[in-house]
């Protein structure tokens, strides 16, 4: 299989390479983005791997520099090759929000790009799309499912809910083989905040532990819909085992999360690593972001996506001990 | 107020400019369409209109012939001075499965040229949009209701359902003052068949009437949901008076109809007009189009229209009835 990542240098994306890189059937993978790729083009990683593969099964590794943006470039990135596509690239939520042409070029018309290619140069090729809870909005059942009207109280998540809906017809006319996958809150994330309107949901844990003040610009008492890192990228990879699986009419799934508030999230920052850990928040309340956070539902029924193999966390200190496993040690 | 009507020479195009052309309010009426307007142009309506504007209030009509695939015409159409559109172009069903791409040219991107147009500079400007049922498909729970997510089994479908997402995006922006209205099947039809997936609703009802044959191609004991060109034209007129209404989060509505399986409506046939009428009809199932309006809903819970004013016609006799002193006597 040769697979190709969009959004390659970001922070999933790299995760799901360095996880994709040992899965036994991936031959060869392709790292897009728009900005240099720094972990596998730059470093010892890539080095490492070229050698690597001389020897064993791991998979040849590529980068290359994309704009989705760009039709033309996007064209010459989709080679007949080609079996599968992590569509992760994306204007994120208070960027989009901001930068609203901007965020229409590369989540909308960008996603249209890459079908298009995809339609005309690995046709039926798998599509695993990254799309949001960010398309519910509004005034919204205690509980989501499949059923659930998407009506989107942002720019990001409007665009998110189109390309949904471009990915069913492509798929449902045979150009694609495509499943979208609605990905919750991901945290903990690390490195820097970033600006989806969401980050603030990794700050508060990350910064803390990392010995450093951080900004909770919500009310404590909003309920989130949270998943790690890990269990994100073990079900996008789990999506690729599903090529030929039977989804009838619906291509959208809406992946397993945990609801917390953010009160519930800090309590468990404090029994992990204490109160004086927690006193690093300091909430400072911002319209702009809470509206939009505020619009995102937090309780889904996920018995679709279980039943289809999907996995959730267990708990949010799990995530917690996890992230410092992983980063702080 | 100076109104531009897309899709001005289609069959509603021209129902709904009759109407407005005696609206107190209208000052000033375009119809656009790729076609040639035939009879505000052509024909002696026009004169008409121009010499009954000098005396009465009745507004002044210009026809103007534009693609909307075209964004730089569509530029040009869209003038500071327009205070509303009615969006009602469109490349129908059966039209936008077999060519995909014009389908998605003119009901996606054609769409998207127009709510550019208007938000750049006719900012904030009314906009009408007519969309449609076949935004819902698959799976579908027994009555639609504003909370039933759309899964469209149709790139017509699918294209309504991307054109709504983006009319209220740019309406929560302030860029424009939209309103997406679900159209109902729209019976009787006068004149000839199109390429409609639902083509054949008014054409079992219409050819007979004329004495000619129709083929119905689709089981008679599918359900449709109906309404009369009558009362879908009063709703849109209807709908400009709701500029000032707050809509809140969602400005989708789908308009009151009334459902009738083709059974039925054959009854009723045979009610006005006689069992020799209705043995015109042909039964000669097709797949292609059955599979499509199989999968449209035919039953709405209409009260949030209902509340707003949008009406319903009283039954499918009173619709032939209509059709007859409109077009056959």
């Amino acid at each position: 299989m040769h697979i190709l990542i969009t959004g390659g240098a970001g922070f999933l994306g790299q995760r799901l390479a360095r996880q994709l890189l040992h899965h036994p059937q991936v031959k060869r993978l392709t790292l897009a983005d728009v900005m240099t790729l720094p972990n596998f083009q730059n470093t010892a990683d890539q080095a490492a791997n070229q050698a690597a593969n001389q020897a064993t099964d791991q998979a040849t590794i590529v980068s290359r520099q994309v704009d989705l943006t760009n039709a033309k470039a996007v064209k010459a990135l989709i080679t007949p090759d080609i079996t599968a596509v992590y569509h992760l690239a994306a204007v994120v939520s208070s960027q989009a929000e901001a930068k609203f042409d901007l965020g229409v070029a590369v989540n909308a018309d960008g996603t249209r790009n890459l079908l298009e290619a995809i339609r005309h140069q690995a046709t039926g090729a798998q599509l695993i799309f990254a799309s949001s809870l960010a398309v519910f909005g509004g005034e919204l059942p205690d509980v989501i499912t499949d059923k659930t009207a998407v009506t989107p109280q942002s720019s990001y998540g409007t665009q998110k809910a189109i390309a949904e809906l471009w990915v069913n017809d492509y798929t449902r006319k045979g150009f694609i083989n495509g499943v979208v996958l609605r990905l919750p809150t991901v945290v903990v994330r690390p490195g820097k905040p970033n600006a989806a309107a969401s980050s603030f949901a990794s700050s508060i844990i990350r910064e803390p532990l990392n010995g450093q003040a951080a900004i909770c610009p919500v009310d404590t008492r909003l309920p989130l819909w949270l998943a790690s890192p890990e269990t994100v990228t073990a079900n996008l990879v789990h999506a690729l085992s599903l090529s030929n699986y039977n989804f009838e009419a619906n291509r959208t799934i809406n992946l397993p999360g945990l609801t917390l508030t953010v009160q519930a999230m800090v309590e468990s920052l404090v029994r992990v690593s204490g109160q004086s850990t927690a006193d690093f928040i300091q909430y400072e309340p911002e319209e702009s972001i809470s509206r939009i956070v505020a619009s995102w539902p937090s309780q889904f029924e996920v018995n679709r996506a279980i039943a289809l193999g999907f996995t959730r966390d267990r708990s949010f200190e799990d995530i917690i001990h996890a992230f410092i496993k992983d980063n702080l040690t």
